[in-house]
């Protein structure tokens, strides 16, 4: 590897990324040796006031993202070699070690398949074939061949070695390197604690520490030592600083929204919009889908610019790794797409990302029960859940295009992962083009002096909630009406404010189950407030086939249930 | 296949899993060709009174699984064939029909090498290659030969044939059900839109009404019929009805739980000991895990009757579709363990279970930060807001080992998806051996009728509640401990009762992320009540490694912390 021991994430040198992230230790203690840090400080590993955690994480300068997940690493190399052979055109090579153990995660497959398919030849991935899991042999054991076989038919170029020659993979290395046209994977057979006398390639010693045994193994490991003394060969240079400069700071719509108030355009058309409109200003934006870009709009950006679209194909898993990779170092900033359901697929990878500080910007169309007869399979009914439950995530929920446009604008700038939950269905332009939109700050969209209740919705359901404000007014009833615009962070401030004003009582209703989402968010941010009470409309069971708005209906959620959900707060 | 018409989910039936969940129009068409039901039914396709849903569910009796969400039905029938093959002992064999777009899902992949592994020659896999995806070409498009390829080297016996051609199509059925010792996947070559005009192997049909194109290509297809008239060809019944009679109803442990009050235990040691006791009661409970069966403690039932344990090795969305493929026509009880946050990476799978109806147990164990050193990759802080969103479920947090017992318990003979929380570390038994539990029934662990303040927990923070609630009785602040079992549903009743009693303020203290797990539920459960505050203490951002107390105090979740908000609150 070619790489700056003094600027360890320098963007013009080789990467590594370690996805069996339980072989830390390692790793620590290679860059030690390459001279980062005192070798000394490796007796701090797993101490509360030391980065050198149990898995790594880039709280460690030389760590790109945390892994620990098993079979995640090689999606997020796959995305760092995509980016330096098609983006950066640079020379570096992307370096990927992965367990034996976690080869059984179909992640690794689709990544694989990715890398061939992309001819990612400045990928090189390890094997490291030991032989035994975590309880006990994995199922292939020390079946080289097996690998090998099934490397080569997902087209990458295979080398199996012996893991301790060395010589073998100094050649391999070498090979690999000039290998064109498809990435190289070298297989390489080792022994779990290869000459610890009484413990290699045995059972039962997985994520142990020696104990006892440590001072008999070090000695004999020391007898084996051929060169003692501090390492001659030091790490080498990048033989260019070929990654150009990129800058991904204060991203712009290049033009601002222009919607007609009252016309009806669907949040998943403005998202295809204003990614066209920031990649217009940064060339450094990029979008990746799962072969639903004809539904999320992301195929806007394709037509746009061909070269900044990523096809993940049917990939969820890889598709989230392949952007984590390419956000890595500020290289690009990354826009995915698909159904908002399908993103639970990877939420396993969206967890570690927010670990790993990842800045990918997550777009979860067909939400809800309001995308009608497709069914229940497809309806993401629990994305709002899951990305309140990321660390340091942002969720919008834009109510119209307009509120879309810059949510994607903002998105772009928000540090940490982001989430913009759009709809299906056409709905009204409420806001006009020249309406400022900030991350926290919820908007009164209907008010008047003698409101008796707040009626709080998103998307599909912020309309359900104007058009029952409407009719509750009919009725003599004033009912304000407030788009929270980002579920997380919640505008804590202006609601209570706003309920309060109107005798503490308030409505939300939602196009998501029950647990986790809006009602939640807001019912958790009044927790500390005396004499406010909430009611809460949400979807209670599994929804089934039908038009949109005959589901709006029965399932509890239309403008209908809203003005009687009033109604009832109002005697309590 | 050899079914029942008159009796779809036969239990000695073949069955039949549609992966590709978009194709549901032929198989309801085909049922209904069969005899199930008039074929004028099938005009109601989509429509919000009939069950012919744009993608299959359960509430058709001839569906086993809900399908839609792509790359899933795979692990589904390999679990279908492991109960077929290794408990029922029956002649039924197992058919999966994979779309092409759908095998781009590295599940599709950990299924193949589960079949494999497990030599599941009663599956029988069809890869249905029309080279088009949703929005394109999948990334293979008709080369059927890298197909055969990757199935080989995964371990299926793979034969290519034109999908087109019926003659072909019964010679490799025929050969995969003389095939020994290995599952058979059929890649057949077809032709998206076969013989429609102008459409045939065309973009842009995915999905799509042929509208207006209807009557010519209708009046074309015609035209090809060989032998119009009704089918002569009738279904064949299974040549024995071998399957054997299976009763999974009034699960118990075989003895009581027998702990000393006081003593320490992890939560995670009493579910491996549950396991074994309900094993011991009834032979179709079984357990499935992700090589972790050494940290779950579900190698009990392993080590107790190695047949009823399913080693799925590192591939959890094999793992959970194997085990909603056991649970089909009630032949098993399973249950799930690894780590609570690597069923993250089966979201979508658990997702669809709930779609699917399907009884499946999941246990989560090491959860939260109390499990100290091995830092935030495998820390479950999202897993309470990922199992209350999902659709029906059940979610136990047992506070000891007897109630981790009685929730494994409690979980088999409970319909939907459960899941169990259960901790790392030891911590004290607080309940009697006799002590019932019930789902829905929060237990009060500690009260006087002094109390000011409600202290609420699960698992490790329950006991910093009582922790915390013993310190301010030292100052003279009377607290009341809540231990509310189930999460979901919560015991709204008994939660509302208490806080009202000492005042209307309660403290809810959990190991997880702020957003929908217990905190939430309480806050979300007090909604419509005025005068009820809560104060909530969880993690606020990404945690570390450190030993579980430290870190428990750093990220204020200890019972310093409680006694502070207790304090706090009763200044509001």
């Amino acid at each position: 590897m070619r790489y700056k021991v003094s600027v360890p994430r320098d963007v013009s040198s080789d990467r590594f990324v370690l996805s069996k992230g339980h072989a830390c230790p390692a790793l620590y203690a290679a860059w030690a040796e390459a001279g980062l840090f005192p070798v000394a400080d490796l007796q701090n590993l797993r101490k509360i006031d030391s980065d050198l955690e149990g898995h790594p994480t880039p709280r460690l300068n030389f760590i790109d993202v945390g892994t620990g997940s098993l079979g995640q690493g090689l999606a997020i190399a796959g995305g760092m070699a995509y980016v330096g052979k098609n983006y950066d055109k640079a020379n570096y090579r992307v370096y990927c070690l992965v367990g034996d153990g976690e080869s059984a995660e179909g992640s690794i497959w689709e990544s694989v398949h990715f890398a061939s398919h992309y001819k990612l030849d400045n990928l090189c991935v390890i094997f490291d074939v030991n032989r035994l899991g975590q309880s006990e042999e994995t199922s292939l054991g020390h079946d080289v061949e097996t690998y090998r076989r099934r490397l080569e038919a997902f087209g990458a170029h295979a080398i199996v070695v012996d893991g301790h020659d060395i010589e073998e993979l100094v050649k391999a290395f070498h090979t690999a390197a000039n290998t064109k046209g498809k990435p190289t994977a070298i297989v390489a057979k080792t022994l779990k604690g290869k000459n610890f006398p009484n413990i290699e390639n045995l059972d039962n010693w997985h994520g142990k520490a020696l104990g006892a045994e440590a001072d008999r193994v070090i000695q004999h490991l020391k007898t084996l030592i051929k060169n003692p003394g501090p390492p001659t060969i030091r790490p080498q240079k990048p033989l260019k600083d070929d990654a150009p400069p990129v800058d991904i700071s204060n991203i712009k719509l290049s033009s601002p929204p222009s919607y007609k108030l009252g016309e009806s355009v669907a949040t998943r058309q403005a998202y295809g919009s204003a990614l066209v409109k920031i990649a217009q200003n940064n060339p450094r934006v990029i979008a990746l889908d799962g072969d639903m870009k004809n539904s999320t709009f992301s195929e806007k950006l394709k037509k746009f610019d061909n070269s900044r679209y990523i096809e993940c194909f049917i990939a969820e898993q890889s598709l989230v790794g392949t952007a984590i990779g390419a956000a890595c170092r500020d290289r690009t900033v990354p826009f995915v797409s698909t159904f908002s359901c399908f993103l639970t697929r990877a939420f396993d990878q969206i967890r570690m990302g927010a670990i790993s500080q990842t800045n990918v910007n997550f777009i979860g169309s067909h939400c809800g029960i309001s995308i009608g007869e497709d069914g229940p399979s497809q309806m993401g009914l629990e994305d709002l859940a899951m990305f309140r439950a990321v660390a340091g995530s942002t969720v919008f929920y834009p109510g119209d295009a307009v509120a879309a446009e810059r949510a994607v604008e903002l998105a772009a700038n928000t540090k940490g992962i982001t989430f913009i939950r759009i709809n299906r269905p056409a709905t009204a332009v409420i806001y006009p083009n020249d309406q400022v939109f900030t991350v926290g700050k919820a908007l009164v969209v209907k008010k008047s002096d003698k409101d008796q209740v707040v009626l709080i919705g998103g998307g599909v359901t912020l309309h359900e909630a104007i058009t029952a404000a409407n009719e509750l007014a009919k009725i003599g009833i004033g009912a304000r009406v407030i788009d929270p615009f980002t579920v997380k962070p919640l505008d804590r401030e202006t609601l209570i404010k706003n309920i309060k004003e109107v005798g503490g009582r308030a409505v939300v209703v939602e196009d998501h189950y029950y647990e986790g989402g809006l009602g939640e968010a807001v019912t958790a941010a009044v927790a500390l407030e005396r004499n406010i009470i909430v009611k809460h409309l949400a979807v209670d069971r599994v929804p089934r086939s039908g038009p949109p708005t005959v589901l709006l209906d029965m399932f509890g959620i239309s403008a209908k249930h809203v003005v009687k959900a009033a109604q009832d707060i109002l005697k309590l």
